[in-house]
């Protein structure tokens, strides 16, 4: 009986073209499996926005064929939008201690049910359907992090996760090479590969190097000493704890992010820490500066985080004290860049050495640079090539990379969000779109927020409001009283008076003209007062702020 | 006859903490000279404001006391301010030809008389009261810039304005070394230097280097040729048509302000151009591809640029073509790292080869890094030291250089806008401070969007607004009509009926419970329904929009 050849189906429904909001559907013909299901941090346009997560309509249309979600690993791009996902979606979900362990906390936040969630070791091999999912342990900016093989009817999948390769790792563990090595050797189909830092040449430095740089500030700080960092950084934690303990000092850790993930890590194992060197921050004032280390959020400048209200003194517990060293153990974030700049000239103000290059060795990236991504694809030799986890400058990058060693073209794929692309064993080729998108999220609002609301919000934004409100009487055919004119955000109104006097006079000669010419239907006469005050506004100030015309009808 | 000790007062007005609009106030006893009047461009939370001033009422306080104003050269952060000042002050301005010629340009814009800009040449010296000025050629960015040392009773001040050393400058004309150590031979109280790029180790390559990273892109591009970048940069322009002609190819310019800078250049020759290179835009499609450069603004993916036009397919006149390559011929300034990230991408979905990486070398900057401020400092060896041009941690940074180098701390001034410095032939002290600040500019509105309109803009930005409009009846003492509610910027109405009517049903009973309890007074009944809609709101959707009730009266 001559079969029809399976498909397999990879349809990225967030993570392309973009930082953030990976999830990827696999489906090979009534099954599929997702990986991944982060969430992404707004853009500067989308105002009032908290953040954004993929739009699953896909996944809801096929919820009986989903087998499960497994993760690569615990960073918010990765499993952020799970809290929203698992309210619609009953699948299990497959992933590390740790990652299963930060997941945790984020269900519980939302009320959301965790039991569905199902821990894996690195090495583990799991059948869901056709699917035998490995999970392969890598390197990142975070513990326990993996990159996956997928083996199916049509053939093997090698995803990476988020990795690089570090030869000296912080926890001993490293990328597992030689797993990856063995599945190059038997035969990948497809290598689905991290191009976040594929523009950057040579190889990107090992975590222990950071220790070194630490120990070098910490050789030379002569009062406390405050690293910021990531608060899911567990390595560079623990260096900055292992340090301290070198230096004799305690370790004071600040930030509600920072706290969770610290107690998180040590209960699992994840972090070591000798009796007694971990203090409460309210004991720091018992011990000499000289022997005190902070580790605390704000990395980023984030305007609530501990490092920058410290920054403003605006901070309950703890204050900046000149002669304070303080590391910003991170780069900015792009976006970010302008309020790290403004923490470090206001730490600085404060008195604090602040050490912050790039060239003082306190950060290193957790992605693979060129060196790696070249290593990774040459252990793999897949038949065909698929750049993820970056924007599209990142995957063009990667897949000329991948080309230059020896990939025909047409075996590298650059997809997009909501692309299907279909693999046989010979052959890949693009077969259509899915549903995809963005998903706003603002407060407890899920997608409620849309490109009209968005809309209105930046004119608000820009040149504010004026309210017209005037109310008719129905049966006279006049106006009964008004029009008043209340505006917000427009002109200090103090200042404006004979601005807002002028505008009041051009609406009553609106509404007279609407009057004379007979016109009694609302939206005319709205119109008509709009067109008015809009002109008379923007010849004046040259700002066209929304005009919102009210009739209240008596 | 015993003299009083003449004093010496330096007051930043504008560039002291922040990058844009320099001003600084020179002052001997009765006579003061400023030194540019520039402009900033708005910090991402002044919302709507198009740009930002210095508050000037300490000149305006001084105004006849004012001998002129001078400027180093013609960027924004250092003349924009002029159009705003000049309608205030009438004051002489010098400035030479080519910072004269742009400033022309703005005033005329802005309708402000231009009679009193009185043009200088690099090596002039002019006598302003007690002032004897000198200008002194630097290389920048900019044709035409100008250092200056100003002679006084107390002592002689040296300003670097922004300067490099760039010893191949692609004009010919470097930066006058010898009137600099002359100077410093002849004895300098006071030195005020650029802190840009003080964070940076090492020389800043010359300008020449962009010209052959052209070359070689150049060498290599079989169609179009793009090269965006700052228009005010008349060298990296005049390298681009150079490299243009070595090629045989035609350039055409693109964007207002480019063709602006370039036709002002032409005239007042600081731009070298053979007969027949120079195309109109419109002549473009009558060369082969080949044979074409179009030099462009939008190095900053600015959205109403030309480049960013192109790059979204919006450019009436010019779109990309797959094959075109293009040059992002500048950094991103910072807060730009995201516009011009999306513009790349943007070009890359389009088919074209972008070059944007610094290590291109197709971008160098036209500010002194570490070696060239020693060197400067080394030629000046100034008794006093005060680091100008930067944000906080740049003039930090200034200072520790200059400290290592051997100048005394307590020599060394980092100052700050409206604080006075005071001078002796031998003691610099703080001496008080003077208004200062930021002026922000909306439409045609000076100053007359403060706090609280950002404020309010900031609100309505993140969550709206919501209008309770009710008519009360005076004589009856109750509603005649309403409560209704209309929302812009919260929700989207037709998905969320529901919470609106609940919304209503709230204010109704905070109207009947002001009845009740006989509340006529207006600000009460107000504040009422703020409070009770405020609280419904945030609980269900934990969202706080702006809430402005608004009473009729009939």
């Amino acid at each position: 009986m001559a079969k029809v050849p399976q498909k397999l189906q990879i349809i990225p429904l967030g993570g392309l073209g973009e930082i953030g909001k990976n999830m990827t559907v696999v489906r090979v013909d009534d099954e599929i499996l997702v990986i991944d299901a982060g969430l992404m941090f707004p853009d500067d346009d989308m105002l009032g926005i908290d953040l954004v997560i993929p739009d699953i309509s896909y996944l809801l249309e096929n919820r009986d064929i989903i087998k499960a979600i497994v993760l690569t690993h615990g960073h918010e791009d990765h499993i952020g939008a799970l809290p929203y996902v698992l309210k619609q979606l009953n699948v299990p979900v497959y992933g590390t201690k740790l990652t299963l362990g930060i997941l945790e906390g984020r269900l519980k936040e939302k009320n959301v049910d965790a039991s569905g969630l199902i821990p894996v070791k690195p090495g583990d091999i799991i059948n869901l359907g056709c699917f035998s999912v490995g999970f392969i342990r890598v390197s990142h900016s975070i513990p326990d992090a993996v990159g996956l093989s997928i083996k199916t009817p049509v053939g093997t999948i090698v995803h990476t996760g988020d990795f690089k390769m570090d030869y000296t790792p912080v926890d001993g563990k490293m990328t597992d090479f030689r797993r990856f090595s063995e599945l190059g050797n038997r035969g990948v189909l497809l290598l689905m590969s991290d191009s976040t830092n594929a523009e950057r040449p040579g190889h990107t430095p090992s975590e222990r190097t950071v220790g070194v740089a630490f120990d070098k500030v910490f050789h030379n700080a002569k009062n406390r000493i405050i690293i910021a960092t990531f608060s899911s950084n567990v390595h560079r934690i623990q260096q900055a704890i292992d340090t301290a303990c070198q230096y004799k000092r305690k370790v004071a850790v600040l930030g509600r992010s920072m706290i969770n993930v610290v107690n998180i890590s040590l209960e699992l194992g994840y972090l070591t820490v000798p009796e007694g060197v971990l203090i409460d921050i309210d004991e720091i004032n018992n011990y000499p500066m000289s022997q005190v280390v902070i580790v605390t959020t704000g990395s980023q400048g984030e305007p609530l985080s501990a490092l920058t209200r410290m920054s403003m003194s605006d901070h309950r517990k703890v204050g900046i004290v000149p002669g304070d060293t303080v590391i910003i153990s991170a780069t900015p974030i792009p976006g970010n860049e302008k309020l790290v700049s403004r923490t470090i000239d206001n730490l600085l103000k404060q008195g604090a050495e602040v050490i912050y290059e790039k060239s003082k060795g306190i950060h290193v990236s957790g992605h693979a640079s060129q060196e790696e991504l070249k290593l990774m694809y040459n252990l793999i030799h897949p038949r065909f090539f698929m750049p993820v986890h970056g924007e599209y400058r990142h995957l063009i990058k990667h897949a000329k990379l991948v080309q230059d060693l020896g990939m025909p073209k047409h075996n590298i794929f650059i997809s997009d969000n909501g692309q299907i692309l279909e693999f046989t064993r010979d052959k890949g080729t693009v077969a259509g779109k899915v549903t995809a998108g963005n998903v706003l999220i603002d407060g407890l609002g899920v997608g409620d927020v849309g490109n009209i609301v968005l809309r209105d919000r930046r004119q608000l934004s820009q040149d504010g409001i004026l309210i017209i409100v005037v109310t008719m009487d129905k049966d006279q055919g006049c106006v009964a009283a008004g029009p008043d004119i209340v505006s917000r955000g427009f002109v200090y109104v103090r200042e404006s008076e004979a601005l807002m006097d002028e505008a009041k006079e051009k609406v009553k000669t609106a509404l007279e003209k609407c009057e004379e010419n007979n016109i009694t239907e609302w939206a005319t006469i709205k119109a008509n007062i709009r067109d008015a005050l809009g002109r008379y506004l923007y010849e004046k100030t040259r700002r066209r702020p929304m005009i919102l015309p009210i009739i209240m009808e008596i």
